[in-house]
């Protein structure tokens, strides 16, 4: 257990990769394995370790729950609202990243990930957490 | 005391806001009253309440700790860095902003603050934490 002299967050990572193919505007979300919001969809993502730099996070989730590597990430925005998460305080720092490619890599749902997919923006259910207005901002500010 | 099952880092708002005012760049910094990095020069800023959002605090911090208030702030980029700050594991929420004047307005150090300046951005010491990395960061991007 771990004890402080004052209240802290929760960290977190969350990644929203996009991928155009034949025109279409996919992002890699995953199915949560736990609660809260289990079976939904979101953004792959988790805790940052204490001991690694908030982008190493990124890289590291993004793998751990889907295989996908080789891409760049950049830091998109960091998303804090009090009641974002059910479980408590918990703040996310947001990465992104874009690609082009006629097939879609292949990704595999793995650690907290019943299933990774990608999945076409234009059909998207509704997203666990706050996913679905970090989805509406990144769109805005989407160049692909 | 606030116990949790696992390490969280400390979260915090740093603010950056610039005026230009007869083609001279100035930033807002505050003195530090207090350690780590006592009586040098930092960006204003400080820790999030836990039943605050992000972009409050950092509205607040700026306001508490120089009585600068009335401009807008917008989210610039978090950073995370293992060993960014003394005390031990912090990451810091960065806004900024900007505003055209021919005088600089009046600000005040208080709160944790023992001076709050318009600093001009060519002349600056080296500043407290990451303070410098932030400010090229921010310089890259700025437009005013």
């Amino acid at each position: 257990m771990y004890t402080y002299q004052y209240p802290r967050p929760a960290l977190t990572v969350d990644c929203a990769f996009f991928c155009k193919s034949n025109n279409v505007l996919y992002v890699l979300l995953i199915q949560r394995a736990n609660s809260p919001f289990q079976n939904m969809w979101a953004f792959p993502g988790g805790f940052v370790d204490m001991d690694e730099d908030i982008e190493v996070a990124a890289y590291r989730e993004l793998k751990e729950e889907t295989g996908f590597v080789g891409f760049g990430l950049e830091q998109f925005r960091t998303y804090g609202a009090v009641d974002r998460d059910p479980r408590g305080r918990t703040v996310s720092i947001v990465y992104t990243g874009t690609m082009m490619s006629d097939e879609l890599p292949v990704v595999k749902g793995e650690d907290d990930a019943k299933q990774a997919k990608w999945q076409a923006v234009e059909k998207l259910s509704p997203l666990a957490f706050d996913h679905d207005l970090i989805m509406s901002d990144l769109l805005k500010l989407l160049q692909i």
